[in-house]
């Protein structure tokens, strides 16, 4: 496995794919540094009169629901992804915090095969289950993987991603991710993730990076950008301490450290479990 | 005073507060993680089909006047939290510089009772008495408060609160708060806040925050993000001078002082005068 | 030259102009914060009701085509700017990558009259003799300027300033500024600069920032602007080098040297050279 993800980091830094991220303002900067740093290029164009020009042109498709406005120009660039066989990474973004946000998911999920479903504990589940426990882009304690609960979960995640045929990410303190058959956990990442903006939205750029530079991994591509923004995140976070620096360093040093992992970074520092 | 303010920051890290935050493209990266760092979590979903859904989530409003595109939906969540008893913190972003903005403040003020309105010298005095001198969203010199102008300049924010109901902040190199009976000036901060875009909405994102979990509180919410921000303002500028960085990394260091303060930090570091 | 460009720097950092840029939602808070570190001060209003107001404020206006959404907004503000002589500075962000973008770069160099236009090679291309090689934001490998091309590449940005009336700024690893008679080649800044984004927004807005100051010299701001960000990257990244960070810290860094630079610095520091 370490070896595969090896591969699939190192794709991203020598093919440099061009990633096409129709994502929300709050945080598009920092998804745009995150694929420059994973090797990647990004372009954030939202109009509906260019985006299917735009997506044409790029290796992989980032839709992001925080981005509601775009709802339509989502719509566009994905199935013309798929037409195109690029892959597609999907963040529910909140997915239970709205009606509207609900709608839209059921709309793009229908009308747009995702590679890639990556979101927390609370937007998986509200988009597997149909739970509403959403608060703001928080995952709801309730709703955490746990060691208690972690085949549970599982299952959870594998049947929606047999529903959906897509390769799901479910991340949080402990990560799932699966492709309805293989299944595996993984640790790492630090508590201070939870206390900056843009930690998930980054990963699923970080995904999209990597799904465009290894088109035809997708779930490979989904643990190896878990697995470095875990291994960044705990990175990010000795230093912080070590310094006495605070949250918006963190922001900073997680980017500089994705910026200079190298594929052997992997080796002794990937924590990762395959489950029944 | 200060065993109050050291219980409003406390309870914001405690209870960790979701803010509903309306505000403009530029800054609210900055104030996402702002809020973060002071313990809230942010949310800031301005579409109209779904916002009063989100301030029904919240603990706290923030309406920024910035994002004027989203005047309507401003108008939506900010009714809806009054009827809910959440406490909405306005921040009139270069009230005077144009019609437009006037007109949005007026129609905002008339039909949402605010708990704060924070903002510069020249926004306040735009709101307060009509004048119109603000150069973008820069404090004019002339507006400016000072040691000469200080017992006039309270009258005038305190005849607006209580116009207006409103606690009001009028931020700068001499801080003023009031609700109308109470009035403090604050000292602090540093010149180089005034060299980052989005020091004043981080500064009403953080009151919204404090505002969020002290909903009974604004005026004692309002002086403490003040002091909290001049206190910590004054920290990073010291680092920053220390290690000769520039006004990006005065940026980071902000937030990250924001991230790292203890209620403690109150006790010798505010610089807090009550005013007849 | 170099005293020339010593004026235009400290011009801006004396008369703190206001800068009116209508730019892209992705890097506009890395443009605000750039312009504040030359000494200006940001005003990104783009609602096409208030435009003119504020571009009549304004020292100079930046339109950024990655702002497509603000097609009509641009127009209303350039013509005004146009009107009252302040420097309008063109940045085609991608402009080859749709046609949506051709179209709108056509519309806006015909009805606004440029002071500067600057862009990477691709995107200088694509407008120049209408090749459409541009990936997203980043310029194609085939589009660079070389020593072997660099008489060539001269020849076609004098023939685009000619044909517009504007000064062209052709910017990546070698720099071209013409304004049709005298032309220079710049040398400097990193390879790093291609691993943020928003360098060359930023560039632009910095460039837009000493026309500002400067409104009767669009060819000395160019290159004081081009100059300042090849020596202050050269700077950010030893700084990054020596610290062993990465591309995130050095996006800091950037706008720390900027907010350093003094314009004794051009001395010993600014590689240019003349072309006929």
């Amino acid at each position: 496995m370490i070896h595969t993800l090896k591969t699939v980091v190192q794709q991203a830094q020598i093919t440099r794919p061009l990633v096409h991220a129709i994502t929300n303002y709050i945080t598009a900067n920092d998804c745009a540094n995150m694929i420059l740093a994973a090797g990647g290029a990004p372009t954030m164009a939202q109009d509906e009169r260019e985006v299917e020009e735009i997506t044409t042109l790029s290796n992989a498709l980032v839709l992001n629901l925080g981005a509601l406005h775009a709802q339509q120009a989502m719509l566009l660039a994905g199935r013309k992804a798929n037409c195109l066989g690029h892959p597609v990474v999907f963040d529910p973004v909140a997915a239970g915090a709205s009606f509207l946000r609900g709608e839209n998911s059921r709309r793009l999920l229908h009308e747009v095969k995702m590679a890639v479903i990556r979101g927390n504990a609370s937007e998986i589940r509200a988009l597997a289950i149909g739970t509403e426990t959403t608060l703001g882009v928080e995952a709801n304690a309730l709703d955490k993987v746990t060691e208690a609960n972690l085949l549970e979960s599982a299952a959870l995640v594998q049947a929606f991603s047999r529903r959906t045929g897509a390769v799901v990410a479910l991340t949080g303190e402990i990560d799932l991710v699966t492709d309805g058959t293989r299944t595996v956990a993984l640790y790492g990442g630090c508590e201070m993730m939870g206390h900056i903006t843009g930690a998930g939205c980054m990963l699923t750029a970080l995904t999209a990076c990597y799904c465009g530079a290894n088109p035809n991994c997708p779930f490979e591509a989904a643990v190896a950008a878990v697995g470095v923004m875990d291994i960044c995140g705990e990175a990010a976070y000795q230093q912080v301490k070590h310094a006495g620096e605070g949250t918006a360093s963190f922001r900073t040093r997680l980017i500089d450290a994705v910026s200079r992992f190298a594929a052997e970074d992997f080796a002794g520092k990937l924590r990762l479990r395959l489950l029944p």
